[in-house]
C-alpha cells in the first residue's frame, strides 16, 4: 500500500519511448500492491499501470509472471496485458528497478462481496485454469509445504503470543498434511492469490483478474480451496453456505472436478487457511510497526483453519 | 503520501449519484497530498480527482478553497474545478468526513524544473493574483507572524537539537519581524504554497495549479517570495540567478510590482523561508518516525534564511 520508488518525469519519458503507448499525459502513485510500486499513467492513447519491482520479488520470477498474463490475455482472458518494449523485451529498467508498461483494467474491487460475485469468480478462476494448460513456462509453488514449513519454523518460538496453544495445534496440522496431504490431483498453473482485492467488476459483472505474482503450478483444487477461505467466509468467521455453493457451482459449470478433488477438498481447504495463516503471523512478528509494509491479523486465518478441521465432505461447503 | 481511509464501491455510487459525472468505471486511492485522503476517479465521461478531508484540515474553510478554485476556474486559470452536487452543494460526506469531486488536470509536476518553468509559473503566479481580485470571500494568512511565533513556542525548548544556536538564531529573526515587517503592500488573494509538487507541466507548458489548502489573503509579493525559495535553489542549496530572474520577469510581465514591493522582496523571502523552516522543524520535533505525514528536513531552510540574510536588494535575486 504505498509507493517504495519516486520516478521523476523527465526519466519516465524517457523510459516509455521504448513503448507503444504513446506520450505520457499524467502518471500518479497509486497504494495498490504490497510488494511494488505502481503508477496509473494516463497517455495519449489511454491509461496504464508503471510497475517498478521493489526487492520482495524473485526477479528471475518475472518472464513467468508476465509471459503468463501476456498467454492468458491472448486466450481472451480479461487481465492486465504486459506491453511489449519496441526493444523486443517486455522488462526494462526504471530508476535502477525492474519495470513493465501494463495495460490498465477498469472495474472496482469489491469490499463486500455478494453471491452472485462469488459465482463469477468460480466461473473465471476455471477459465483461468483452462487457459493456462497450454502455458509452457512452469514455476514451483514456493507456498507449498515446504515453504509453510521455512515460515513456520522462523515463526513457532513466538507463536503463542498471538495466541496461547497456537504452536502446539500447528504443530499437528503439519504432521498431519506431511503424512496426508493429497498427491496427483489435476494440476497446472494457478493463481494462488485469487482474493477479492485481486477481482475487478463493474456492476455484478466481473471485468478482470490482477496480480499474478503468486502465480505458480499446483493443484487446481488447491486454487479454488484458496477463494473458499477469501470469498465465503463472513466478517464473524462464519462460512456463507450460499457464497460457497455459488463459487463451487461457477467453478464446476466450466470446469467440473473430479472425485478426487472433491474428496481433498477439505483438506486443501485447511492447508490454505494454514498457508495465509503463516505468511500472516511470519510479518505479524517480525516486521516493525508503523512499516511500510501493511501487517494484517493472522487470527482470522487461525478461525478458518479450525473451521476447516470440522469439515467432513466437500458437500458441507455446498458442493454438488 | 498516504491513503488514510478507505472506502467501499457501494459507498462511492450512491455518493457519487449526486453528481454529474457519469458511471463509476474504477477508482484507486493516489500517493498525493500531505493533509487528505484522495482517489482518481474514473468514470463514462472522464477523470476526477475525490478528495476526502481528514482531520488536519479546519471544515470552516472548505467553502473558501472550494469557492475560490470554482472562481479561478471560470476566470480561465487552470485549476481543479470542484463539482457542484445536483443538491447545490459542492461538499459531501464519505465515509464520515466532508468530500469533493474535482476534475483531474493533465500534468506532471517537475522534480526538477528549468529556467523556462520559473518563468512560467511567475506569470501564472500572477495570472492567479488578478483573477483572485474580485473573489468575495476572505480567509486571514494563519501561517503569518503570529502562527509562526506559536509553532517556534513550541519548537523553540529543543530547536538545538536540530542544529546547535538555531534558537538564538530564530529568536534575532522574530524580534527584526516584529520591528520592520512590511505592512500596507498590495494584497489579495495568494496560493501561499505554489511549490514544484502543486504545478503540471506538460512539456514546458504550464497546464495547470492544484492544491489551494493554504491560499489566503495576504501580500501578493510575499507569495512570489514563496517561489524564490520554492523555485530559484539548487539541491546545493545556492540560489539560481537565472531562475531567480525568469520567475521575476514572468511575474513582472503580467503583474508590475510596485517599489514597496520591490524593496519588500529581501525580508519577505527571509519570512518565507521561517515559516516553511517552522512547520518542518515542527513536525520533525513532534510527530513519531514511521507515521503516515512525511517528515521533511527543516535544514534545507535554515540555509535560504542564512542566504536571505545577505541580501541587500531584490535586484541579487534577478529583478529588473
Amino acid at each position: 500500500m504505498a509507493v517504495y520508488t519516486d520516478v521523476g518525469e523527465g526519466e519516465l519519458e524517457a523510459f516509455l519511448r521504448n513503448y507503444p503507448v504513446g506520450e505520457l499525459l499524467s502518471y500518479k502513485g497509486i497504494a495498490e500492491g504490497t510488494e511494488n510500486t505502481n503508477f496509473l499513467l494516463h497517455t495519449t492513447t489511454g491509461s496504464y499501470i508503471l510497475t517498478l519491482y521493489e526487492k520482495r520479488v524473485e526477479k528471475s520470477d518475472l518472464p513467468f509472471f508476465l509471459g503468463l498474463m501476456q498467454h492468458l490475455a491472448h486466450k481472451g482472458l480479461s487481465c492486465p496485458l504486459p506491453v511489449d518494449g519496441k526493444d523486443g523485451n517486455v522488462i526494462g529498467t526504471l530508476a535502477g528497478r525492474p519495470a513493465v508498461i501494463i495495460t490498465f483494467l477498469e472495474g472496482m474491487w469489491l469490499r463486500r462481496p455478494q453471491v452472485v460475485h462469488c459465482r463469477e469468480v468460480g466461473r473465471a478462476l476455471a477459465e483461468l485454469h483452462i487457459a493456462g494448460q497450454d502455458f509452457a513456462m512452469t514455476r514451483p509453488n514456493s507456498l507449498a509445504i515446504d515453504g509453510w514449513r521455512k515460515l513456520w519454523d522462523a515463526a513457532h518460538p513466538r507463536a503463542d503470543e498471538v495466541e496461547p496453544g497456537l504452536a502446539r495445534e500447528v504443530d499437528a496440522d503439519f504432521a498431519e498434511f506431511e503424512k496426508s496431504w493429497p498427491k496427483g490431483l489435476p494440476s497446472g498453473v494457478i493463481h494462488a492469490d485469487l482474493f477479492p482485492d485481486n477481482v475487478f467488476f463493474l456492476g455484478d459483472k466481473l471485468s478482470g483478474l490482477i496480480d499474478f505474482y503468486f502465480a505458480c503450478n499446483d493443484a487446481y483444487a488447491y486454487d479454488l480451496a484458496t477463494c473458499l477461505n477469501a470469498w465465503c467466509f463472513e466478517k464473524d468467521f462464519s462460512f456463507n453456505l450460499t457464497k460457497g455453493t455459488a463459487l463451487l457451482d461457477g467453478y464446476q459449470s466450466v470446469r467440473p472436478l473430479s472425485e478426487d478433488e472433491k474428496a481433498a477438498l477439505p483438506i486443501l481447504a485447511r492447508g490454505s487457511a494454514l498457508r495465509f495463516m503463516l505468511t500472516r503471523l511470519y510479518d505479524w512478528l517480525t516486521v516493525p510497526d508503523g512499516g511500510l509494509v501493511m501487517k494484517r491479523d493472522p487470527s482470522e486465518y487461525i478461525r478458518r483453519m479450525r473451521f476447516h478441521r470440522t469439515i467432513k465432505s466437500a458437500q458441507e461447503y455446498g458442493l454438488k
